[in-house]
């Protein structure tokens, strides 16, 4: 038996696997990107098709990303593989009632993200964004006026309410993880909306700022492995759904 | 303080507040249905707003249903209240590998909810159905289409893999009383289209019936605090969303 971790998500956008990424990095823990290794060596989207298409050994997945840890225990939802983690390698409160709010937190974030999602694929994930622009625009300017503001201040609400250093327990969690990449993305995807609610979330802005400085994230962000934003993951660069056309 | 459990949730429809209901019910666990009760008790939607707009004490809730534990424990996201309500009432495999998969199953579940509910909210929550309903007719035949088989026959598969009784573990959990749950909403949405994949889920379908068959939860189908499902729930019966307008 192989000890460690494989993770398997799509190779060419930072999604959702991204997620679970500064979690391991942070975390300092090896893993090995499988899709991101040459098709050659067994990667590419060949290997993550087989837990998208139900052709994988094991429990059925639905949908990656799908992390398999030593070879014998396959987890899938990203908010379950980081919970996993983060308790594993103490990136999360270790009490019951503890985890149980990091995940309540993570879950919420996981909304988040699936909203955003939903501003530029508000009709169906098979069209193109193309084919659904008019319902994408209308979407996003719901999101930018009603749904972001309401979302990023229940966060910063959270975190003062917990003391204002992090969101959850007394130390860095990989909620707080989740948030920073959230935050990376949502300044991606909608520039002008975030610099509106800026003032009004100084202490989530401080937060993300103080975990990208984390040495290993740190070190992770500067490096290779780490992956930009672009037009085929969930957060999109689309001027017009953030209100800048 | 009180021990027990109370339910924060709108009174009008049975929604998500129904998934933690169906799970309290299932394990004879007492509790207060907070918002049912009258308004002159503490009842009514003014029982629930505080926790919608931020203004309930205690750590910061993003949406109901909300169930607070021996007046202490405050739990949100329905997958979190479930899946701690699991683990108690022994509904949830008890190893740490069997709740993962459990709530990673559940997740899924959720997922499909959420898609439920957009297909006749794609814009936005805050726009009434009729305002969105040239979105709501393509995403629903999206859905009905592509995701909801996708869906059941990937939860039909995980079945069949875990044996045929139960979705995880070897006895029945509270996962299998959500499939519970979300195969009557998705009868009473789309009775077309499930009829069309019925021959496809056998598995699904009489597990859904050996679910409904347990005495307690049979008790609580046959009595008044069952709440149908209606047009202001996540599950609405618009013909026209199931293609037989």
């Amino acid at each position: 038996m192989t000890r460690g971790y494989r993770l398997y998500y799509w190779p060419g956008l930072p999604g959702r696997g991204e997620l679970v990424r500064v979690v391991l990095e942070d975390a300092g823990a090896p893993y090995e990107d499988v899709a991101r290794l040459p098709e050659a060596e067994g990667g590419g989207v060949t290997a993550v098709l087989p837990f998208y298409e139900g052709r994988a050994p094991g429990h059925p997945i639905f949908a990656p990303p799908v992390l398999v840890v030593d070879e014998e225990l396959v987890l899938a939802q990203t908010p379950t593989i980081c919970l996993f983690l983060g308790r594993r390698h103490g990136l999360c409160p270790a009490d019951e009632p503890g985890w149980l709010h990091a995940n309540q937190l993570q879950l919420t974030l996981s909304d988040l993200v699936d909203e955003v999602h939903q501003t530029h694929h508000p009709i169906a994930v098979s069209l193109y964004y193309e084919d659904q622009k008019e319902a994408a625009l209308a979407c996003a300017r719901a999101f930018r006026e009603q749904r972001l503001p309401k979302y990023v201040r229940y966060f910063e609400r959270v975190l003062q309410h917990n003391g204002g250093d992090v969101l959850v327990g007394d130390a860095v969690s990989y909620v707080d993880l989740t948030l920073f990449q959230l935050l990376c993305g949502l300044e991606y995807a909608f520039p002008r909306a975030m610099a509106q609610l800026a003032p009004e979330v100084p202490g989530l802005l401080a937060l993300r700022d103080r975990v990208a400085a984390r040495p290993k994230l740190a070190a992770y962000l500067a490096s290779p492995r780490r992956m930009a934003f672009n037009e085929d993951g969930i957060f999109r660069c689309y001027p017009e759904l953030d209100g800048a056309i």
